[in-house]
């Protein structure tokens, strides 16, 4: 049978950029894309984040994230969620609720509402004690794929609204495919153009930041899920891989920016009382695809995740693997920070 | 400065298939391509060899092999060669002369004087005690390309035929680079048909073997000359890099079919008289491009090699690396084998 296309079929179009490989490519192990209704036209990812430093002020960040929990709860709330924390290179908590929507006008409306706005518009988030950040991401259909490891899922993220799974797909098992899954690499190079902004504040006296990003920027997240393993394949997982990713994702963390990684975060997801689940992501944003190729595919760093991903692969049975990658319209793009340090997120890039 | 294109101006054509980077791309360090006259269409490359086992066979190999070598004082010999010699996987020792024409009708009327076509026909040929190989590759100018790090060489190969380089290249430091470097990649995915086939003799039993190629066999020569290092420079190639490099070239020698590597050896160059030079070249037959991309890009053992190449570039000022690639019509492949061991070139993939 014919490899299906990670581009849905309501995507495809005349071609002016050629995939990388020819019809013929067979990949060695099959994978999958997820695949949603064609009445999904774009995506919003909102990163709503509460910052905190020490162990005194981890009641007042989670009374703050409870806070953004309480506002999907508003009409035209996030058709789901995913949350989950990490610690960052400054010692910092941070606490993120991910919140996504399939339809633009419901997050339009849910964002302006003013139990929502004035919260957020609010200086009382000022004075709290907590850092508090927003990254509002909002990709076109052709501007965003996914891989997945395993048939039948489990779906992760947003792909867990789009419902469904493709066949067994072409663009995999070779550098380039990323891009090659993207619809938008039909026609499009997907340079970047344009500098990140301070359109508001001053990231160095914290205080309230807004940052404008520019075309063409890039997110990867990038997933697994260890819940599932048992034995040997847990003790690969814990003993010969998570310490090879978490390298390269420390390195990301606090030296991407050579390589145009503008923020790094490896996640851990969490219930809703906070208790830890057995799987995690990598939250990356790139100054383009094409920096996010070149690291993946040349930084000694990344080519040791691959090498030890690519090694041990024949093992895994449980563990599963996903990643979304998205690129972004100028437009597209809400980054603000208040009381946050000047590390975070965006910020170390301006 | 825009960036000059490896593909010479009068073999770029209108594109059926995108080069992988944008023309804004820009490589972290210059390269370059060799630049011949528009005047050559084809380059004629024949690898004669003389294999032999053991140190009483090294006076006959040796013969042998200066019967080669004048061989090429005939009208229409060879406008230049390189004398190697590598051992293989099987401990015989392979002399080799790799000949090479820019003017196809000089190599066909060579090989077809008495004097060379009686020599390599007889009968006698089997009955020396060593084996003969010859393999005959000739790439159109649009199946050709190289590489070299040093802006005034030195040139290598072939390439001393050419006589010129270009202006710093835009088509290098990404995978899939050396593809959008063959003038072909413009307009031709270079896949693979057909399957080698022994037409007369059979390899297990010694004796004649002719074997033929099929479409779009490709060859890399990929050439590293360590004779002007000096000091930390030259600790660092036998120490560091030399090591890496060959498990690299004995893992394609043998066990490299897995990846679709037809024949590999690392070969040291040698003067007239057998002693060494200080420099040496991968040869490297494929059952396509794609095959060759595929380990290079995601094998650990080219990994290794990248990786160590990369970590320590910047220390490289006497070192030169080059390579060449070719890619081959089915026409375009001679491979003869006599009294050679089963394992001898493309013997071992048929």
């Amino acid at each position: 049978m014919p490899l299906d296309s990670s581009i849905p079929s309501h995507l495809r179009c005349p071609r002016t950029r050629s995939r990388r490989v020819s019809d013929k490519w067979n990949p060695p192990v099959p994978m999958y894309s997820a695949r949603g209704a064609e009445s999904i036209e774009n995506l919003t990812m909102a990163y709503l984040g509460v910052q905190s430093k020490g162990d005194d002020m981890k009641g007042p960040a989670c009374a703050a994230f409870q806070k953004i929990l309480q506002s999907f709860k508003q009409p035209d709330g996030p058709a789901r969620h995913d949350l989950v924390q990490f610690t960052d290179g400054q010692g910092y908590l941070n606490l993120i609720a991910v919140a996504y929507w399939t339809d633009p006008a419901a997050y339009d409306k849910w964002k302006d509402r003013p139990a929502i706005a004035d919260w957020w518009a609010s200086d009382d988030r000022l004075k709290e004690g907590v850092g508090y950040f927003r990254e509002v991401l909002r990709p076109r259909m052709e501007q965003f794929e996914t891989i997945f490891t395993h048939e039948h899922g489990p779906l992760e993220g947003v792909s867990i609204l789009m419902g469904g799974m493709s066949e067994p797909i072409l663009e995999h098992g070779y550098w380039g495919s990323m891009r090659d899954r993207l619809p938008l690499s039909q026609t499009d190079p997907m340079d970047p153009s344009g500098e990140l902004a301070v359109k508001t504040g001053t990231p160095s006296l914290g205080g309230r930041v807004i940052v404008s990003g520019h075309e063409n920027v890039a997110l990867i997240r990038s997933g697994e899920d260890w819940s599932k393993t048992e034995g040997e394949e847990r003790r690969t997982w814990f003993e010969d891989i998570q310490p090879v990713l978490l390298e390269g994702m420390d390195y990301l963390r606090d030296d991407g920016l050579e390589a145009g990684c503008y923020c790094n975060r490896y996640v851990h997801h969490m219930d809703e009382n906070g208790n830890p689940l057995e799987k995690g992501f990598g939250y990356s944003l790139w100054r383009s695809l094409r920096h996010l190729e070149l690291w993946a595919e040349s930084h000694h760093t990344h080519l040791q995740i691959f090498v030890t991903f690519n090694r041990l692969a024949k093992k895994f049975k449980e563990l599963t693997l996903y990643h979304e990658v998205s690129v972004f319209d100028a437009s597209a793009q809400y980054f603000e920070y208040i009381n946050c340090h000047p590390k975070t997120g965006v910020l170390r890039a301006v």
